[in-house]
């Protein structure tokens, strides 16, 4: 530790992909990932330096980021300034990578186990087809009741065993998730689902969007709702919704930020296509 | 004509698309367009039949779409109504075409030389790079001062010969043209100056946005705009704007219409990312 306070920086990354071309965030045999690419950009950077980017969570593959975070450690000399290393990043990385910001954190920061909380939002299409939104929200072919939705989804708020909403349980000891807050709201023909929580499992939020829109279309009620969640088995629960609706919004390092938190901050970045 | 009255029904389309995968609208060789794909989707629903459509405009390579304009005409019986025909249509068409509207249509009605105007929206990206919106605005890379290019576009609202923002003006007769408005709004990070006309030269719109782009970046001055606009000659004009920042938003077939027209509307379908 004290060696790498005298000799190392620690920098965080936020960075904004469009899945569509990612096999996800983290790297992978055979499948191009964003944790990939961003890490031979910053070994050109810094002369061919093997750098090992920590991420803030894994992100399937087609999944977008309005804000991923993800750190590494980088010698204290020479120095790259965080405004130029964001500058020379976003230079290099391909149109579907930007870095948003670059900014020191303490030495012993970790990008994973440092977080708050994590938000991200489901986007769902209530509309026509749209050739400029087809990629970045699912469209159920089936009209939806918002307001069922609205009164279903505090069932799933709070600390619970989310066995129900993960796709592939077995690879996981605990299945103990909380959710603090599940919020929706409509831009034009679009509604936005957006989950605030301590972290979520593999593919949970869409095996929470995907039975939200059963609730919406009447194919399930809020109380069946519950008792799927009570039942702690996957099979009970209505299918996983596509990834590519999907969008991890932010990452919170700070409770207040959290708090604070408003999709309409983040749509001001038109990072979010709703 | 009464053939056509008695046993034909004209139809119009209101079609959006992602220039992205085009090379733009008419029909080309060796080159996938959307007039292509929309009629031989339209020769599959009227089993076989050679369906011929009437675009409004031309369009260019990677140009997009809110909202372009186009009809054909098709025998009375059997008839598919227009709902019908939207639905299949889009169901048949890839992801990045949209049919938006079907409505029947006088027999007499001509998808171009009927027109009451046309609005254009050039997106310009005033902030950082952002994955989402690479394919769908232009980020110049220099600081613009909107003010400067809000005073300057007045030189260009009118009835001029516009030789100066044409590309390849040997291939025209006549490079007279009304410009009825040039509206600037600021959408988050994005700057979108819509152009209202009684029709559009090729590549005209990506001129003009490349010239206004000069003014915002102090290269040129207002009162050069007007020299350059004068001297009809296109080596004296500032560059051509990239295509991927530019969206027909709407054709008018109706002055009403058209006077009322607000981006405001056409952003509520989403189908402009600004």
């Amino acid at each position: 530790m004290d060696k790498l306070e005298n000799n190392f920086k620690r920098l965080l990354l936020e960075i904004s992909f469009d899945g569509r071309s990612y096999g996800g965030w983290q790297i992978q045999p055979d499948n191009p990932t964003v944790q990939k690419l961003v890490q031979d950009t910053l070994a050109k950077l810094y002369s061919g330096q093997d750098i090992k980017l920590t991420g803030s969570s894994r992100t399937d593959a087609g999944v977008h980021a309005a804000g991923f975070a993800a750190s590494f450690a980088v010698p204290a000399r020479p120095y790259i300034l965080p405004d130029k290393l964001k500058k020379a990043l976003n230079g290099l990385l391909p149109d579907s990578i930007a870095v948003r910001t670059v900014k020191e954190v303490p030495a012993d920061f970790h990008a994973r186990f440092d977080t708050a909380g994590k938000a991200y939002t489901y986007v769902i299409n209530l509309g026509d087809k749209n050739p400029f939104s087809t990629h970045y929200s699912w469209r159920p072919h089936r009209k939806l009741d918002i307001e069922r939705m609205r009164e279903a989804a505090p069932h799933l708020i709070g600390t619970h065993d989310f066995s129900s909403f993960v796709v592939n349980r077995d690879e996981i000891d605990e299945a103990v998730r909380t959710i603090y807050n599940i919020d929706f709201q409509v831009f034009g023909q679009y509604l936005c689902i957006t989950f605030t929580g301590d972290g979520f499992l593999y593919k949970m939020i869409r095996c929470l969007a995907g039975a939200l829109e059963a609730v919406g279309a009447g194919k399930i009620s809020g109380a069946e709702l519950k008792t799927i969640l009570e039942h702690k088995d996957r099979r009970k629960a209505p299918d996983t919704a596509p990834p590519y609706g999907l969008f991890l919004v932010k990452v919170f390092y700070d409770e207040q930020e959290m708090a604070d938190f408003k999709l309409e901050n983040i749509r001001s970045y038109r990072n979010v296509p709703c």
